[in-house]
This record gives C-alpha cells, sequence and structure tokens, in this order.
C-alpha cells in the first residue's frame, strides 16, 4: 500500500525504513516543518540520510504530504494531550477523504476515542492503533482475537523507561534519583522523564486498552495514576525479604483504571525486568494470557504498524 | 455463522457450549457414530446432556452432519497420524462445497500440509487452525500478525502434561514413573499417555509451525524427537544446583525442527509452571515475544476456534 508518514522522529524513520520490506511503498513523508513526496515511491535511505545529515526530510512542506494521493495515513508525531492535535486533525483530514489511518500516537486514541470513532464511523477508512500499546506485543490483535467481551481484565507493565528504573533499584539497592540519571545516561529515559515516571504514558495506554474493551469513553482523567518518584529503596527491600518486588502496574477491571505501584511476586509474570513490557489478559473462557516483549523502540513499534498494515490489505 | 462439529470430545462440546455466546448457531453436531441436524440451530443443552446420559449426540448420522447446510465445518475428531483421516476426508468434502473448514485436529496440517493447501486453494472456503498450536494461546495469529517472513525461529513448551511432569518431578524430587501415575490419577496424563511424554504431540505443533513459517511441508517424520521418559531425577537436581531446570522444548529454527528436553534457565520465561504452555518468537524486527497460557482444554481450544471463526466473518 501507499503510505504517507506523518512524524520522523524514531518511529516514522523505522516505517520509512522497514516499509518496502513489507511490501508497501512510502509515497510521503512529514516532519514538522517539511515534506516529501513521490508517488512512484521514496528512496528510504535518501530520505533517513537527509533527516539524519541536514535535519529536514524534503523540499515540500507537511501540507503537501497531507494532499498527497496515499492509502493510509501513518500518525506518529508525539502524543499531545487535551484536544490531540495536530494528530486529530490529520486523521480526519484522512478519514474525510476515505483514507484509512494507523496510529502510533496514542493522543487521539487515549483523550479522543468516541470522536474517532464517529469520524471513523463516516468515512470508509478504518482506523488501527496496535502500536499504542506495548510496542511489538500484539495487544489489541490479541483482545480482538479473544472478543473485547470475554477479556474480564488487562492488566501489564506498559512503561519500559519505568521499569528499567524499577529494576535497577531493586537489583542495586540504588535510589530512584540515581538510577534516573543513569537512565538518562544510556538513553533508557528522556531529559524530561515525567510522562514515564509519573505514570502517564502507562495510563494512557490503560484510557485506550479500556476504550477498547468496553467501547465507552475513557480518557487520561479517568484514570487513577501514581508514579514512581516517591518509592524509596527500603520499600523494594521490604518486598524482596517477601519475595515481592514493585513493579508500575496499570490494570482495567471491572469499570476501574488504574496505574501504580504494586506487589509483585518476584518471580512472577509481572516481574519482568528491564526495559521489557507485559501484559495479563483474564478472560472468560480461556484463562489468563500472558504477552511479554519489548513495549518501545523504532523498529518494535514499527514492526505493530506493519500488522495493523497487513491487517487494512485483508 | 451456522457450525457443523465434527466429534464431540472435550473441545467439540465446549464449541457446542459455547457457540451462541459468540453469536454462532451449531446447526450440526456428531460423534464417531451419531449425528444431530437442525438447521434451525440445535439447543446446546440439550445436546450436551444426550451425550453425557446417554453417549450419543442425536438419533441421525455422522454422514448427515457432512451433508448437511453449514457455513463452517468445526474438525474436533481425534488427531491421527499418516494420511490423517478420517478427518481429511471431512475437510476436503467441506472445501469441495466451497465451506469454511476450521480444526482442532492437528493431523491434516502436520502430516498432509500440501495437500490441504492445495484443496484450498481449489475451494472458495478458507482453513484455519489456531486451536492446533498452544491451546488459548494466540500462536497463529503473532506469526500471521508479524508476517511468517519475518519471524526467524519459534520455540516453546508446547505440551502441557510433560510439563507437569517434569514440574513436579524437580519440586518434590520424585522419578518420572510416580509423577505419571499422580498425572494419570488426576487427569493431566491420559491412560496411554505415548503421545504426550515421547515428544509426538509437541512434535505435531512444531511441524504445524515449521509448515506455517516456510511455507513448506514438514511432517512427524521430520521432526528431531526426543520425550521425557528416561530423564532421572538426578538430572533435575544437577540442573537445580546450576539455577536451571528442564523443559520439553519444540524448536524451529533454520530449517531445523526439534522437541526435546532442554536445560533452561530457571526463572526465564521457558520454565513455565504445570501445565502451562509458552511460545516464544524471534523476530526479525520486534526482537523476542514470549506468549504463556493455557495449552489445552476445552473451554480453551474452543476459545481459539472462536478466534478463527471471528476471522472467517471479517
Amino acid at each position: 500500500m501507499k503510505l504517507a508518514v506523518v512524524g520522523a522522529g524514531a518511529v516514522g524513520l523505522a516505517v520509512v525504513e522497514l516499509a518496502t520490506e513489507y511490501s508497501h511503498t512510502v509515497t510521503a513523508v512529514a516532519d514538522s516543518s517539511t515534506g516529501a513526496v513521490d508517488e512512484d515511491g521514496l528512496d528510504s535511505a535518501t530520505v533517513l540520510e537527509r533527516k539524519r545529515d541536514e535535519g529536514h526530510v524534503g523540499s515540500g512542506t507537511p501540507e503537501d504530504v497531507l494532499e498527497s494521493n496515499y492509502d493510509v495515513l501513518v500518525e506518529a508525531t508525539p502524543t499531545t494531550l487535551g484536544d490531540a492535535q495536530p494528530a486529530f486533525g490529520h486523521i480526519r483530514r484522512a478519514l474525510d477523504r476515505d483514507r484509512h489511518v494507523v496510529l502510533a500516537n496514542k493522543g487521539p486514541v487515549a483523550e479522543r476515542y468516541h470522536d474517532l470513532r464517529a469520524r471513523e464511523h463516516e468515512s470508509e477508512g478504518t482506523v488501527r492503533f496496535e502500536a499504542t500499546v506495548g510496542g511489538a506485543i500484539p495487544v489489541l490483535s490479541t483482545i480482538e482475537n479473544v472478543g473485547p467481551e470475554h477479556v474480564t481484565a488487562v492488566r501489564g507493565v506498559l512503561n519500559g523507561t519505568a521499569n528499567f528504573i524499577l529494576s535497577r533499584m531493586a537489583d542495586e539497592g540504588l535510589a530512584y534519583e540515581h538510577v534516573l540519571a543513569e537512565a538518562q545516561d544510556i538513553g533508557v529515559a528522556e531529559t524530561d522523564p515525567s510522562f514515564d515516571v509519573d505514570g502517564t504514558d502507562a495510563a494512557l495506554k490503560c484510557a485506550i486498552l479500556a476504550n477498547v474493551l468496553t467501547g465507552e469513553e475513557h480518557t487520561l482523567a479517568d484514570v487513577n495514576v501514581t508514579g514512581i518518584q516517591e518509592i524509596p529503596p527500603s520499600a523494594l527491600e521490604l518486598a524482596q525479604q517477601d519475595g515481592s518486588t514493585i513493579r508500575l502496574v496499570g490494570e482495567v477491571s471491572e469499570g476501574s483504571v488504574s496505574v501504580g505501584p504494586r506487589l509483585v511476586n518476584e518471580n512472577g509474570a509481572l516481574a519482568v525486568r528491564g526495559t521489557q513490557n507485559i501484559v495479563q489478559f483474564e478472560t472468560r473462557y480461556a484463562g489468563t494470557l500472558n504477552s511479554s516483549g519489548r513495549g518501545a523502540g523504532g523498529h518494535e513499534t514499527a514492526s505493530a504498524i506493519m500488522s495493523d498494515l497487513r491487517y487494512l490489505e485483508d
């Protein structure tokens, strides 16, 4: 299919890099201020090189990209809260033209679910967003397979940065600030790590899960969120003496949506290590299913986007 | 959709029991010698009761069921090797009439993959078989999502009975024969446990995985199989001293397909306990994905069948 990729961060560029391997053609790419369009297919190496060396993707504008002729818009701009703009506007324009949309951006699904579904309903296009929850892990497709009405609860470790910090604190007995600095040094935490450590990122993912499971609209404001910044090393030590550890767990269950530090069995499924994510599905007839893997990363997230594209082709 | 269920063991009966919850109608059911057909939908409670109390599903014949008017044939007779009959004949008749087929029976996919695909190719019907590998765990749909060409290896614990026995032997230091008798007592192992303990069941699942991953035909004869019957408790003790344990691991990787006892990290993903199964997917761009859950059971397997039915509806 012909892809227009909006957003040229790690995810957008990974989509450009991998598209041909999945038999797709990238016909347009935009970053926040420039754009490149070629209906016969852009040369991915050229685009990636230009972005790296010159800081832009082309000599056109983002507007050229939105107006170009494509089959699927891949929305990979940074997640924004509230009105979820400019992503929501990009999606709306694509759906108005009866094009499909695949999202890596969590904002529109977490903050404006009903608006999004209403726009989709009026369009011939379909909206997919596997990449918004759990990176490479097939989370939403598992819910789709089991049937949302047969999934009674979903819980999981949904933020790799927070999990890296908690794993290191537990292993080394180090304080939060120390491990955070270390994580920033090696690129696992961002300069402003708030979204990851205060639970916002995991909460957005939980809002998305709640939306998919119930069909009702949940936003960040509906999630009961506690971050990991206040956890002292002594709490992790106490947990360890009891065969437990602490993880930042998000949960959607019986109408409640929450994210917070939870005691979990040290050898249990939820005690994934480092930047790994895990999702547990409680189902009515199939028991508990666990799925774990890399929850972030350009290639990993692009891989989830490719699985949405495969679905749209069928 | 209208389902004709062939085979009235735990899986077939679970399909009959759950179908209406998934908005399907069971219009025909057969066991090995009787059949029941009602184009308006059979009453599932009546069928289940009759099978339990009188040992048959109805006053008709299996032939009536195969000839009845249905959308999807659910093949849930016991797995047979070699020519995979009578299942293969049932499937062939359904495909000749352009009907879909959903399999719980491993035989036709593991032993006659090319024949099966050739028949499907000539039919308007589609063949799906998620239930043949890993019970409730979404194994084949994960491969479909990632794209078989981007999965470089699959390995896993694919037989719950063998895993139960190994877990108990390790935990209690007991001999194989002792734990096997215990497993038979509680219904985890069958009276003739050979398929589970000699690795045949896991090998059939690996042949299916290899078929799906490569498109080339692999049968049981192509799998290098070793069972768990010869493992002494001392081997498990030695492993434990090293932080390891032994699991019956099936693996499809670089053209080779094998099943055998393997040393795995005691706290690693492959060291699932009891009757749990786990599947690890090595992917080109999404790292390693792990999926675990119940690998057997009527409801669990029926749940996988329901996910195939959902796919056929789309």
